[in-house]
C-alpha cells in the first residue's frame, strides 16, 4: 500500500518523474521525466502501440500539431463548451473549480452542473473559500484551453490542443486516401495535450500538460460488428461499475454477451474486452484493481454517446482513478468539421457513401505511468518496484562483486555483450547490497553478479528482484536463460 | 534531382507529411505526419538515440515540459535576446523578416544585424515591400517565443519553449543526483520546440512547431578530452566549410588532428567526427552532400562559443541547408540559472567543484526527415525513394500475384509470419506492377510475391527496390535471407 508521498519520493530519488521547474519554485501542473521515467513510459507506449495497432492491419500511426487554429476547435465545440466552472473568492481573489469545492465537502462527484445549479449548491451548503473562509463570488464558465497568438501580429488566434483527437479528425481523409481506402480504419497518436486546469493536483493525475495515447477508429456503424466478431469472446467476464452504482466500490464481472444483451453495441464490448486484456495481461494489473466505470449523461463529455472510464485502483490517489476511456463519439466530429469547413468528410466504401462514426480508445500516458509506480511499489524492510519485466526501465543489472582481482574487467566484458540484447546497466559503486537495493527500486527484474567463482569457470549469479533468490548460471547459458525468464518461458526456480 | 514540389507531392501522396489544417485553408509553418512519415521519423529517432547514447554509458534520456515559466527563460536570455528584426510595410501592413528582405535582393545572408544597421541597409538598397511595393517602416525586434498564460487568471506568464535545451539544464542536478554523479554526463531529449517565425517557408525547413533531438553533454573542460580520446580518429577527414569562405560551395576535407592544430578543442573535433559518421554511415548521405559550416560571431546564437552547422545539400531547398549543429555553450546556461534562481548549479566530482560546461549536439528532426526524402527521391520512368533499409517505413511488402487459386491464403500466412519480425505490409489490390510502384514510392527495399510456382514448392520471388532485380528464394530460407540483406551481410546478387 503506497502513499502519495511514497510514490513521489521514490520517483524523484530514482529519476522517474518530478515536479517541473523546482529550481524556480515550481510550476503547478507540470512534471518532468528523468531517464528511468522516460524508459518506463516508452515501454508502456511500445506495448500500447503493439497491442492496439495489432488489432487490425488497417490501423496506422499519425502525428499532428499541438497548436491548432480557432476554426476547427470552434467546429469541434471546444471553443464554446470545453469549460469548467470557476468560482472566485470575493475576499482573497483565489479561484477554485466549483465541482471540487463541493466534492471536498460532500465526498461525491459533482460534474456537469450548470452555473445556476452550482451557485444554488454553494448557497445551500454554505461553502466558503477554502483558503481564507471568505465569501465566494458567482460561478462563471472558464475555458480550459490555452490561447496562443500566431504570426507577427499575434492576431491569428489559436490554441494548444486540449486533446490529440481533433488533429486526427482533420487528417482522416488524407490518410484514408494515402492508405487502403477501407473501413474500419484506425489512426493512433501518442502526443501532448494541454488543459489550463484551475487547480492541478494529485501528481500526474491532473496536469496542465500531459501525454495522451489515443486510437481513433473510423467505421461504418452498419458493418463494424462484422469486422470485430465478439463471438469468440462472448463469455469473457468484463469488470463493470454501472453509473447508477458508482459509489459502490465493487465492480461486477459481466459476460461480454450479457453486456450486449443490456444494450451496448457488440463492437463496443469487443473493444472493452481488448482494453481489459491490455490491463490485466500486458500491464499485469490485479483483476480487483481494474474496472470500467460507466459515465452518466451529465458526466460524459459533450461529444460522447457511450462512455466508460477505464479505472485502476491506486492507494496513492485514494482509490479507483481514471487512466483511460472508451468513447463512442458518433459522427459528431467529422460532421462538425464538414459543416464549418465546407469540405466533404464522407467517403465511399463499396457502394456505401457515409461520414464514418468514431470509436475512441483514449489513455492518459502519465496516469498509466503513475498507476504502474503505485501498483508496483512494495514497502517493507526493503523497498522494491515490482514492474512487469517488459516494462522495467532496466532489464538486467551487471555488477562485479568487488573492484579488484580482475572482476571489473570480466563484468565489463559481460556487460558489453548483454547490452546488445537487453537494457543493461553496469554498476561498480558501493556495496553489493546497496547496488541490489538500487536496482530493486528502479524495478530491475534480474541482476547478474560476477564473483571469484566466475573466474574459476563456475558461472555467474543471477538474482531475481521479487523472490531475492539467487541461482548460478554458466556464462555461456546466460543470454538464453535471461531471455527465457523475461519471456515467461521459465520460472526462476527451474531456470 | 528532386524539386521542392516533387518532394512535397510524393510526401502527400504516400502519407509522409503535409501542411497542417488544410481543411480550413492551411496554417503556415505547421505540418502533420501521416503513417509513413511517423515511421520514417521514428526510425531516424531510434538510430539517433542508439548512435549518440551509444557514445558513453553515462548518457541518458530525459523529457521535460514544452511550456516554461518566464523566469528561467529570462535567465537563459531568451526573453531579452531571442528576437528577429521585423519590418512592417507602412502601406499594406504586411510584416517581413528584415534579413530575408535583404537576402532576397542580394542573395547573401544578413543575420546578426542591429536595428540601426538593418534600417541603414534598407535605405541604401532602396528595399520596398515585396507584397505591395510600399515604403517599409523602421525595423523593430520581435521575440520569437509564443507567450502562454497559465492559471485561472492567465497572469502567470509563460512561453512555449524555443528549444528543448533549457528544460534539460533545469534538471541537470536532479539527474546528476539520481544517476552516477559522474562527468561527462549526457542528457538526450527528443521533443517539440516552438518559434513564432515571421515568415515560415520551405516546407519543414522553417516551421513554427518542430521536433528537436538534442544531446546536452555536461563536462569538466579540464578533463573532457581524456574521456573522448581523439587519437584513434586523428586522421579521419572531416568535411569543413570555413566561415570566411562560406559562399564558396566546396567544403575541404581536413584531418581531425589538423582541426585541433587550427585551434578547435580536441573533444569538439571528436564529436564532429561522430556526427559526420552518423550522416555518412548510418544515414548514408553522400560525402559530397555533407559538410560542417562554421558560423562567425554575428551568425552564432548569443550563447555559443564554438558553432558549426551540420549541413546537407538538398536540391529541393536550393543547396546546402542546416539540419543540425554542434554548439559549445560554455557554462552560460547553468551559470545563468544559478544567478537568477539562487540555486547552486555546481557539482563536486572527485576533488573538483565546478559548474559544468555544455556541449550540445542539436538536430532538427523534421529537417532530417525532409533531407532523407530529398536525397532518396529518384525520378525517371518510375519514381522511387531510395531510403537506407533501416530507415524505410515498410521493410517488406507481401503480395499474392493474383487473387485466386489459393495464392491470397498462402500470402496472408506468410505475411503473418513475416510481420512478427519485420515491418511488413500486405497488399492484394491492383496489378502487381502498381503494387511494386507503390512500395517503391514508400521506400520499401524488398517485396515478396507469392505466385503459382510457390504453390508448386518453388519458393517466392524477392524483388529489390533499387535494381528491380528479382530472385527466387525458398520459403524456408526467406526470413534469414531478408535478415542478411537488411543487415548488409548479403548483396542482392549473391543472396
Amino acid at each position: 500500500m503506497a502513499s502519495y508521498d511514497d510514490v513521489m519520493s521514490l520517483s524523484v530519488r530514482r529519476g522517474f518523474l518530478w515536479p517541473a521547474v523546482d529550481l524556480y519554485g515550481g510550476f503547478a501542473g507540470f512534471y518532468d521525466y528523468g531517464h528511468h521515467g522516460v524508459l518506463l513510459r516508452r515501454r508502456w507506449e511500445d506495448l500500447w502501440t503493439e497491442t492496439f495497432l495489432g488489432l487490425s492491419d488497417n490501423y496506422y500511426l499519425i502525428d499532428t500539431t499541438t497548436i491548432l487554429p480557432e476554426a476547427p476547435l470552434k467546429a469541434s465545440g471546444h471553443v464554446d463548451h470545453f469549460t469548467d466552472l470557476l468560482v472566485t473568492c470575493t475576499k482573497c481573489g483565489e479561484s477554485h473549480r466549483g465541482d471540487h469545492l463541493l466534492e471536498a465537502l460532500t465526498h461525491e462527484e459533482h460534474e456537469g452542473l450548470t452555473t445556476e445549479e452550482l451557485d444554488e449548491k454553494i448557497r445551500e451548503l454554505k461553502v466558503r473559500c477554502p483558503k481564507c473562509k471568505g465569501e465566494l463570488g458567482p460561478a462563471r464558465p472558464f475555458n480550459m484551453m490555452f490561447p496562443v497568438g500566431v504570426g507577427p501580429t499575434g492576431k491569428d488566434r489559436a490554441y494548444l490542443r486540449p486533446e490529440t483527437a481533433q488533429g486526427v479528425y482533420l487528417n482522416f481523409k488524407r490518410e484514408f486516401e494515402a492508405l487502403r481506402r477501407r473501413l474500419p480504419m484506425g489512426l493512433a497518436i501518442i502526443g501532448r495535450a494541454y488543459r489550463n486546469e484551475i487547480s492541478p493536483r494529485q501528481g500526474t493525475y491532473r496536469m496542465r500538460e500531459f501525454l495522451q495515447a489515443e486510437l481513433q477508429i473510423f467505421f461504418d456503424p452498419a458493418t463494424f460488428a462484422d469486422h470485430v466478431p465478439l463471438d469468440p469472446l462472448a463469455r469473457t467476464p468484463v469488470r463493470i461499475a454501472w453509473a447508477a452504482e458508482k459509489h459502490e466500490p465493487t465492480a461486477q464481472d459481466i459476460a461480454a454477451k450479457d453486456l450486449v444483451a443490456q444494450g451496448l453495441p457488440s463492437w463496443y464490448v469487443y473493444h472493452l474486452v481488448h482494453v481489459q486484456r491490455f490491463y490485466l495481461d500486458a500491464l499485469r494489473v490485479p483483476r480487483e484493481a481494474f474496472r470500467f466505470a460507466e459515465l452518466d449523461e451529465k458526466e460524459r463529455a459533450f461529444y460522447n454517446k457511450v462512455h466508460f472510464d477505464v479505472q485502476v485502483r491506486q492507494e496513492s490517489l485514494g482509490g479507483f482513478k481514471e487512466v483511460g476511456g472508451v468513447h463512442y463519439r458518433t459522427d459528431h466530429d467529422l460532421k462538425g468539421h464538414e459543416t464549418v469547413s465546407h469540405e466533404k468528410q464522407s467517403v465511399t466504401v463499396g457502394t456505401t457513401k457515409l461520414i464514418p462514426h468514431v470509436l475512441e480508445l483514449s489513455f492518459g500516458v502519465d496516469r498509466n505511468v503513475w498507476a504502474l509506480l503505485d501498483l508496483g511499489l512494495m514497502k517493507g524492510e526493503r523497498m522494491s518496484l515490482r514492474l512487469p519485466p517488459r516494462l522495467a526501465p532496466v532489464t538486467v543489472g551487471v555488477f562485479p562483486l568487488v573492484n579488484k582481482d580482475g572482476l571489473p574487467e570480466r563484468a565489463e566484458a559481460l556487460f558489453a555483450t548483454l547490452r546488445k540484447r537487453f537494457a543493461a546497466f553496469y554498476d561498480d559503486s558501493a556495496s553489493i547490497g546497496r547496488r541490489y537495493a538500487r536496482m530493486d527500486e528502479v524495478g530491475t527484474p534480474f541482476c547478474v553478479t560476477i564473483d571469484h567463482e566466475t573466474a574459476e569457470g563456475k558461472g555467474v549469479t543471477v538474482r531475481e528482484r521479487d523472490s531475492q533468490k539467487q541461482i548460478r548460471v554458466r556464462e555461456a547459458d546466460l543470454e538464453i536463460t535471461l531471455s527465457r525468464l523475461l519471456a515467461g518461458e521459465a520460472s526462476f526456480d527451474v531456470a
